[in-house]
């Protein structure tokens, strides 16, 4: 088993031959992936029914083990994952910007790989092939630290592309896994200074708050969604419903699912009620504040702990504000810069609310669940920016590039 | 004096405030501080006389006794750069990109402040009203700390711009400035998480170090240049003298001044001879492998600490190259992927250079003392990135923002 330096060195390595690769051969390398993981698929489920045996030995719930569940059409569904990365343009070489200056000099700004990609993730294993399939295609190695209830899994996909990378004639440390799951290997890799670029992790809120607190590597915090939507005193009450009904019950697991709803005490007796009906219907749990709670009398008295809270779940707070300045500064205080969403009929409210609330995705009139690098057409991603530097929202592969000044003169000096 | 979590609150407020100012009033914000830098010039520099005669006590260099002294006549000159950057374009609110989806959805990526930026800085009392000005004008709050041997000036700098951002109805906490200069105040912010969004520092090579080590708030990484110059064997001789005379010494002292010159074996024995002859004519030391000791008998033996090695100073490495690859290898090897370049009249070489020498700024036939951001044509800046995330190169206006997606919608929901 190598180092983390050892795989650091070796990543870095690849990544001098991968960064220069055409885009053909990145593609070539993406379509022998996406056809070795459905040649070594018998393989791959096996290694997988040792995770779930494992799995059920320690009583992981009846969730997990079937997202850590692998067979051979779901190994199918992340090849053609794989193969739809073929399909997206090059993020590289794209030129970002281009001047001449008066002494003719000319300053073109042109995309680059960012270099060695590290991701630690938790237990699913399709995101060994998703991840390293958009680092491929972006031109950066990877490195990828999974959790140890699926390390047989990664182990035997990480294996299967490393034998189609080299099938190529690409360096196999294109893609390299930490074998070792404890958590040193997690908190080594976050200081991997010199050899990782940029660390990604994909995962609960524990994990990314350890990969902030620990790492001495550059970071793109991704995931954690508290996600509002507030419902202003113009809105309509039919939308307002449809929306919120979307953003919470569509898929309430998800990080731009709504957690909470704010509305305006002027709606609040009208709106309220469809509102809630729907909801209930649903069988979502209302956590509301006293207001709420008169007007609702199925809701449940929410506590303090409830704002701000990631629930995932059915469950929603709710609370009833005096105006949009009091919504604005309950997102301010309880939301993770995520998505966040105002319903209204007043164009003035809705530019408001925009300039003043501070996240990724600021909405008017649309449910949250639309922040998703699919639903916004950048393909793929590798995740959901929550952080203000280098990309915001959904991490596509554009935002897996930097960048580089290409400086062309013919023997200006400085005066 | 306030603790640093009270600052950064204090920040953090104003940010909130001055985010969503129109450029109008930022712009009155700078004209404000410009008038007041005038205005308290008698005040500042009484308070440098304070710092210059601490500054004699201790044995500062007359080097660092200069950059340190502040006069009516330099204050002047800080307050036109505060008046140059409200000519600048507006970076705020620019469309970065805009599409609609099938769905109806509207979907428009703008540029937003990052929030609150921290500068940790040495001793140039200049850099805490340039700073400030950039930030202002980009939106951002600042958080400036800058060394003990210039606490007196930047106090009395600061407090002038604190009171000019009040008198335009501004928060005075749009500019904060850390009084205590212990290193546990720069170490306290660099873990100011949640307060501080981007952390700068600007400075030596042991204080950058001191900034990625600890920090555990995102940080651009600015500043260490080590710049190489390649000859390759089909240069001009004249213009490759021209180029490395150029960048070696026109200003020695800063980071995107020529520390090593690789020359192509093939062409060593005619070019060396010209090159040495300028460089040493001014005064310039060369050390050099044993292939340019044998051409050039007034250079010094280098030896293994040079290579990488950035002098600031008269002082320039040399080797000689066995080809194009050997040149790259050694860029990879010792450079800090700042500014680098090739004299060639061989496109395909200069194509190849371009591609494989991963830096801010890759040049061909030019000098790498363009990389700043007032020659790129990006008004002033803020420090040089050389990190490869967020920014790389010069970080101007543009490089001071995040982004925001703004999402219009007529109720539209994910199916």
């Amino acid at each position: 088993m190598r180092t983390l330096t050892e795989l650091g060195e070796a990543a870095k390595k690849a990544e001098r031959i991968l960064s220069v690769a055409s885009k053909e051969k990145r593609n070539e390398a993406l379509c022998a992936i996406a056809k070795g993981l459905i040649e070594d698929s018998k393989t791959i489920v096996e290694a997988n029914a040792l995770d779930l045996k494992f799995g059920r030995e320690n009583g992981l719930t009846a969730a997990l083990l079937d997202r850590l569940k692998l067979d051979e059409k779901r190994i199918e569904g992340i090849a053609n994952s794989v193969l739809d990365v073929v399909n997206l343009p090059d993020p590289l070489m794209r030129v970002l910007s281009e001047n001449t200056l008066k002494n003719g000099l000319v300053i073109k700004k042109v995309s680059v790989p960012i270099g060695v990609v590290a991701v630690i993730f938790e237990a699913r294993p399709n995101v060994t092939a998703d991840s390293a399939a958009l680092c491929i295609k972006s031109g950066n190695t990877v490195i990828l630290r999974g959790g140890k209830e699926a390390i047989n899994s990664n182990k035997a996909i990480a294996a299967s592309m490393r034998k189609a990378l080299k099938s190529v004639s690409l360096p196999e440390d294109c893609i390299c896994l930490v074998e070792d799951t404890t958590r040193e290997s997690a908190k080594g890799l976050m200081c991997l200074n010199g050899y990782v670029d940029v660390l990604i992790p994909r995962g609960g809120k524990g994990l990314i708050e350890s990969v902030v607190k620990n790492s001495t590597v550059p970071v793109i915090e991704t995931g954690a969604g508290t996600c509002h939507t507030y419902v202003d005193k113009s809105a309509d009450t039919d939308m307002a419903t449809k929306i919120i009904f979307n953003a919470k019950v569509q898929r309430p697991s998800v990080c731009n699912a709504c957690e909470c709803m704010l509305i305006h005490r002027d709606i609040a007796e009208k709106a309220l009620p469809k509102i809630a009906k729907e909801l209930l219907d649903a069988n979502v749990e209302i956590r509301g504040d006293e207001k709420v709670c008169e007007i609702i009398r199925q809701a449940n008295p929410a506590c303090d702990d409830d704002w701000g809270r990631e629930y995932n779940d059915y469950i929603i707070a709710a609370r009833v504000v005096d105006d949009i300045d009091c919504a604005i500064e309950h997102i301010y205080r309880y939301g993770t810069m995520h998505s966040e969403c105002i319903v209204t009929n007043d164009k003035e409210a809705a530019q408001y609310f925009m300039n003043n609330v501070d996240a990724a995705a600021v909405y008017v009139n649309a449910s949250t669940r639309f922040t998703d690098g699919g639903e916004f057409g950048l393909g793929a991603e590798i995740g959901i920016s929550t952080q203000k530097l280098h990309a915001r929202g959904p991490l596509g592969l554009n935002e897996l590039t930097s960048m580089k000044y290409l400086v062309y003169g013919e023997g200006q000096v400085r005066g």
